[in-house]
Order: C-alpha cells, then sequence, then structure tokens
C-alpha cells in the first residue's frame, strides 16, 4: 500500500520534470523563432504549449487523487501541495514562451528584435532555458545548494534586462516605437520566465529545510544582506 | 469537531475575500498615484502590499494545516487546494499593484502616463479594481453566472489595451521612447491583474459545477463560439 503511494508521489515529481523541461525547450525555440523569423518554430511552440496544461491539469487532478486517498500528512503533505504551486509557476512559463513565439509570428517575416540587440536576447533566451534545466535537476536531486545558485543566476537575467532598457533609451535609438514596445514586452517575458524557475527552486529548498530561501541565503551569508 | 472544520474553512474563504479587498483598493490607489503623480500615496501602496503577502502566507500554512488535520476528501478538498491556487491569483494582483506604484515612484514628479492617455489608463484601473470587487463578491456567493460576467467586463479590458497600444503606434506619437516603455508595461500590469480576477472567479465556476469556465461558457451560450 505504501509502495503504491511512494510511485504516486514520485510520478507526480517526474510529471514535474517533464513540464519544467518542456518549457525549457519551448523558450529555447521561441528564442530562435524570434531572432530568425521562423514562423514554422514560432507555430511549433504555440502548439506545444497545449500539452503543458494537459500536464498540468494531469498533475492537479492526481495530486488532488492522492490526496483524497491516502491523506498524506507532514512532509508528504508539503511535498504534494508544494507539487502544485510548482505546476503553476511551470504552467505559467510555458505561457510565457508561447508569448514569445506569438510575438515572433506576428513580425513575421520581420524579426521583432533589431539586429543589434540580437546577442542580449539570445543570452536571455539561453539564460532562461539553463534555469529552467537547473529547476528541474534540483527537482530530481533536491540539492539546496544547486537551489540557491539560481538566484544567482537570475541576477544576470536581471543585468541583460537593464542592458536592453540602455538600448530602448539611448537617443540613439533608431527602431521606432513598435519595435520598442516589442522588446519591452519581450525582456520582460524573459524576466518573468526566470523568475518562475527561481521559485521553483526555492519551494524546493522550503520543501527540504523548512525555511524560505530568501532567510536561507541572509542567514548562511550574511554579507549577501548588505550587498 | 466537524464544526469547528467548518469555521476554519470558512475562515480560509474570509482570508480569500480580505486578501482580494486589498489588492483591489491597492490597484486603485495605484492608478491615482500614477495619473496624480502622488508620491505618498505610491509609497504607501508599495508598503501594504507585504501584508498581501503575509496573508497568503497565512492562508497556506492554515490550508496546510486543515488538510493534516482534518483529512478532507471530494467537495472540501477541492474547496482548500482551489483555495491555495486562488491566493496565489490574488498574491500575484498585489504584486502587480505594485509594479503600478513603483512605476509612479520612478517617475516622479512627473506623471508616467501622459495627459492624452489619462482616461483610459484611469478607466483600466477602475475596471481593475471592479473586477477584483466583483471577484471577491464571487468568492463569497459562489454565483455562476455573476462568476462568468467577469469574463466580459475583461473583454473591455482587452478594447483598452487595444486603445493603448493604437496611441502608442500612431505616428503621432510624440512622448518618446521611454514613456512608450512605461505605457506598454503599466497597459500589462492591468490586463495581467484583470487576468487574476477571471482566474479567481473562474475557480469559483469550477468548484460550484465540476466544469470549466470556457467549457460552460460556449456549452450554456454556443452563439459565443462564433463571435
Amino acid at each position: 500500500m505504501r509502495d503504491a503511494y511512494h510511485e504516486e508521489l514520485d510520478s507526480i515529481g517526474d510529471g514535474l520534470v517533464e513540464m519544467a523541461r518542456l518549457v525549457g525547450s519551448a523558450i529555447g525555440r521561441a528564442t530562435t523563432a524570434l531572432l530568425d523569423a521562423d514562423l514554422k518554430l514560432a507555430e511549433s511552440v504555440i502548439a506545444s504549449d497545449e500539452r503543458v496544461d494537459d500536464l498540468q491539469r494531469e498533475l492537479e487532478n492526481r495530486a488532488i487523487d492522492l490526496l483524497a486517498r491516502q491523506q498524506p500528512v507532514a512532509t508528504d503533505l508539503r511535498i504534494v501541495v508544494t507539487s502544485l504551486r510548482m505546476s503553476a509557476d511551470l504552467e505559467r512559463s510555458g505561457d510565457l514562451a508561447r508569448h514569445v513565439a506569438k510575438l515572433a509570428r506576428l513580425r513575421y517575416p520581420q524579426s521583432a528584435v533589431p539586429r543589434d540587440l540580437h546577442s542580449t536576447v539570445l543570452e536571455m533566451g539561453q539564460l532562461a532555458q539553463r534555469l529552467m534545466a537547473k529547476a528541474a535537476e534540483v527537482i530530481i536531486s533536491k540539492d539546496v545548494d544547486a537551489a540557491l545558485q539560481l538566484e544567482a543566476d537570475d541576477d544576470r537575467m536581471d543585468e541583460l534586462h537593464r542592458t536592453l532598457f540602455q538600448h530602448l533609451l539611448d537617443d540613439r535609438w533608431q527602431h521606432g516605437i513598435e519595435t520598442a514596445v516589442d522588446v519591452t514586452l519581450c525582456g520582460r517575458y524573459y524576466e518573468r520566465f526566470a523568475d518562475h524557475a527561481v521559485s521553483v527552486a526555492n519551494r524546493v529548498v522550503y520543501l527540504v529545510t523548512g525555511e524560505h530561501a530568501d532567510e536561507l541565503t541572509s542567514s548562511t551569508t550574511p554579507a549577501a544582506d548588505g550587498s
């Protein structure tokens, strides 16, 4: 009986990892579609988001079913509830990848991103994908140090986001308002995507330690507090 | 025993309603702060978001506690799990109100929104606040028709959002890139805020009927499908 139960718990974890892999792949492909103005790829990202939504519903139903039949307490209960929260993060990440792909489709056959911002946006896309891959690993390994590392990686995303804004607000900006709007939204999508990956990792930290990631960082590395 | 249990369940509902009221008030005040360039009001919105975050943590802990001690099944279990999802929507709405307030603070003593867009942004703010007030009522009344009404109200938000974009992309736009970026982000914040209010209402629909709001709308009003 308990074996079947732990199998079910594991299968929820597997579902989360699958979602993380799908949305990680989606943001990578959406970035390529955006920069290369690849309509087919954009369409495929948009279509594949349905699979992520389906997975989330399945996972939610499985979690509720498990709560009802097995009535877990203590840690096991926290795992199930936290899984629900993580699946919401991942579902939302999928939406954001879809938004990037929709922007690519909207501006086809042009690229929505001007040439001089390609390298910044490419790095944002790669970083977003890497953060999600790390979040997936953290779900499997439950490695708190690895999880806390995501915050540091996310600082790089914030830097890249600032770089975008510097370009936008530079007097020499010559790409007009429409492109400014596109770049603003697209920067926001990547930033939020990264936030959700960090959030998934932080929830693992909370599960393992019972402390929230921000408390943990400031208590173990007091120097970080004043920086 | 069961009485104490239903009291606890009710208190979770009360917590959700309080969160909805707080974030509804926050988006209203943030809009005033934005349009009137009112720094004090902006600061108060930013500060008050902490209360929303605290409420969410409390509510989450109370829900987990209730799951552990009372082990609800069937409908009661769905109520608790759905409450967790709603509290996440409401917490995120609070963040979005805070973002609007931060934009107000960033551009003080100017208003981030140019004069000719004030009426559109004012209507977006009022609509956002009204949607959240309706969501709060729906949590209390569990009225499915009232809940489905929010989708229609949200159509107006989409219209207003399109109006913003029309202004932005009009050749006569004369407010420069920085303001275009501000208006783009701020339109996005209102739109997302409204999405979360709709999402809260839709979750009530699902609780009451066992059907997702989109299925329900298309089955009861087939005409809406082709529009």
